[in-house]
């Protein structure tokens, strides 16, 4: 008998006939002998609708009330879910964030959970019953209503598999698993069996948005062994764990995992400038007292005393970026400024390439051959990133792809 | 300065306008120097909406999530009104039962209020702060969301009241108080400025629907005194309140408050029925056991060793209990059973009538005149009921609002 706890997103509840699925689902998994503690965010839809009655009154709502407003999508999705296990007889209790109680911090909004009370739902669980848990909820030391932000029902899943020491915390969603790329772009991809935690935050992060990062990085902290899988087609999902357990079988253990890319990017360059201590600092300085986030940053080696430095911002962020470094560009002695909106980011992502030499120079030779030319490139240990012109983007994937042999199992 | 509990039903918050239209009259009170706690219900038509959720499901959901389900509709009002305030440089704060928290059994669908906690809501109001209340809600001692029944909200506005010893208990509708009798039947009908607790509740039981009697039986037992307004109109509503307050004001006493009348009662008689000890019981015994309430119940003086015995219960009841009667009747050593689905209850209420000799002959009187039979009378301390046949109705409504002079004030 395991202890498993499953997470279940807006649009796995979407409708009524939805919400029973899920109920038939559970009770499968309950009659197979194990405990279930089932997390439950908004219908797909809710969350928006309460958004728009708030936007309604005016664009600034105060944080404190808009996580009252919105902890009452979840609540009718526990209520409803238990009516469905009940109707099939099946004994179970619906917990509001405050009642588990999940207390968090109280930064409205983005609250981060602090800690999860589990006597009463052992309690629970010792006589039988199935928990259903509203997702993305808490409250804070004072008892007022907390959110944990958009998506934050992935770390309410972890967060108490991790506190109930959980035998594995199943994310359930539209999608069937991880892949080692977008299948919108190579169809060979294939769904991964396994994946490392470090692995899966390079994909993440990266642009393959299955899960929300924080509950990744958090399942990862707690060693709480997540599991994504498709509410609407039966199959094993992809497991994301340790690489210890991943090295206890060695044939599972892939140089690639996968290629991770976005479009999300734009390029600024500062041509020119003197090459003297602190001159990273005076050119970002600007940028991120303006609230923007750079992404990659890279500075060649210097020429006649002088360097070049180039960075990447999320693409809304280009124009304010660039008028931003316009400003700056004769008290910074550089040359000149450019960008560039049209890139594309293309990451290899796998544990095994920290073992495996040549990885880097194999993926270069992939591109050059294809005649795509690298603008930037970023590496870390179990990544390597370029930046290309977007028009490659998809013959870039393509080529890796199939370079490493990503559509055959390892 | 006075604290004032307000209280907004579901039409008075039915959409963001008047959400709007309600922080303006808030804002209003408390620019007046007034302390302010404002309960609400949901949004009109939403707790149908989960309602239907719920029914999408089984026909018989269970309780428990019942609660946990339409508990949200006030809390989605609660955080609004909240937004609304603020946007108005109007520092709010909302709770929900549980936050106050209001105390209650746990007769999910229908718990009854046992404590409420009022140390949070003294600070926020010394603080000045308006506090804003989901209605209709609480929590059992084990923290399960429970509510109050349908139109709880009135209760919760009461409950409020009573524990804070607020001055008043306003309670906004969609009328602008209660009248003397029903303004469609009588277009004289006229708002009574003052009624008294007593006399409210014999208004209300007859069919005058304009406050949850349970809240007007909370509010006479805890001496709060209760003001019907409207949300939609300026004026000075209807204040119920004890008899020595009126008796304070003596022009303002009336010798008949109001005409209530209702028509979802039917008559049922056991005719020729032995006049001996335990009989009443012996005929009513079977039909309270069929879960049938009884309204008015007449004996007549015996002739011949046997009595008539009438009875009235609600219109949907009338063909079973007439079913009862009939399987009974020989048991009983009856005569026959026969019943009238086409009857009407019309009440003449008072406090005046209390010293006020002649009340009922003048009634009869007027009845009389206008050539409608009295079939049953019953009469309490502050009101004469008569069961008349319904097409009579209207007429002994007007005839009565006229010949007791309720067109004009006293």
């Amino acid at each position: 008998m395991a202890l498993i706890v499953q997470k279940y997103g807006g649009t796995s509840v979407g409708t009524i006939e939805r919400i029973e699925n899920v109920a038939d689902k559970v009770i499968g998994w309950r009659d197979r002998g194990h405990q279930v503690v089932v997390v439950v965010s908004a219908m797909s839809g809710e969350t928006d609708r309460l958004i728009g009655l708030a936007k309604g009154i005016t664009a600034r709502p105060e944080p404190r009330e808009m996580d009252v407003l919105l902890s009452t999508g979840e609540q009718v999705t526990i209520a409803l879910l238990c009516i469905a296990l009940e109707k099939r007889g099946c004994p179970a209790r619906s917990y509001t964030g405050g009642q588990v109680r999940i207390l968090t911090d109280n930064a409205f909004n983005k609250a981060r959970i602090e800690d999860v009370e589990i006597a009463a739902m052992r309690d629970d669980l010792a006589q039988g019953r199935i928990i259903v848990v509203a997702g993305f909820q808490g409250v804070d030391k004072d008892g007022n209503i907390t959110t944990l932000g958009r998506g934050g029902s992935d770390t309410t899943g972890v967060a108490l598999a991790a506190a109930l020491k959980a035998d594995e915390c199943q994310i359930y969603t539209d999608v069937d698993g991880v892949y080692t790329t977008d299948p919108r772009v190579v169809p060979e991809a294939r769904r991964l069996n396994r994946i490392t935690f470090e692995e899966m935050l390079e994909m993440a992060s990266l642009g393959s948005k299955v899960l929300q990062i924080r509950s990744v990085e958090f399942a990862g902290k707690h060693n709480v062994p997540l599991r994504v899988l498709s509410s609407f087609q039966e199959g094993p999902g992809t497991l994301i764990t340790f690489e210890e357990a991943l090295e206890a079988e060695p044939m599972e253990k892939e140089l690639i995992s996968g290629i991770a890319f976005n479009r999300d990017e734009a390029k600024l360059t500062v041509l020119g400038v003197p090459d003297r201590p602190g001159i990273a600092s005076s050119i970002l300085g600007p940028v991120s007292a303006a609230n923007i986030e750079v992404d990659m940053i890279i500075q060649n080696v210097s020429y006649d005393g002088t360097t070049d430095f180039t960075f990447t911002v999320h693409r809304n962020d280009y124009e304010r970026a660039l008028e931003i470094l316009q400003e700056h560009t004769a008290t910074l002695g550089a040359r000149e400024v450019s960008g560039d909106l049209k890139i594309a980011k293309l990451s290899l992502v796998g544990m095994g390439m920290r073992s495996h030499a040549g990885v880097a120079s194999k993926m270069f030779g992939v591109l050059a051959k294809e005649g795509i030319n690298i603008r930037m490139i970023s590496t870390s240990e179990i990544k390597i990133s370029v930046v290309i012109d977007e028009k490659y983007l998809e013959l870039g994937v393509r080529a890796l792809h199939e370079a490493f042999e990503l559509d055959k199992a390892a």
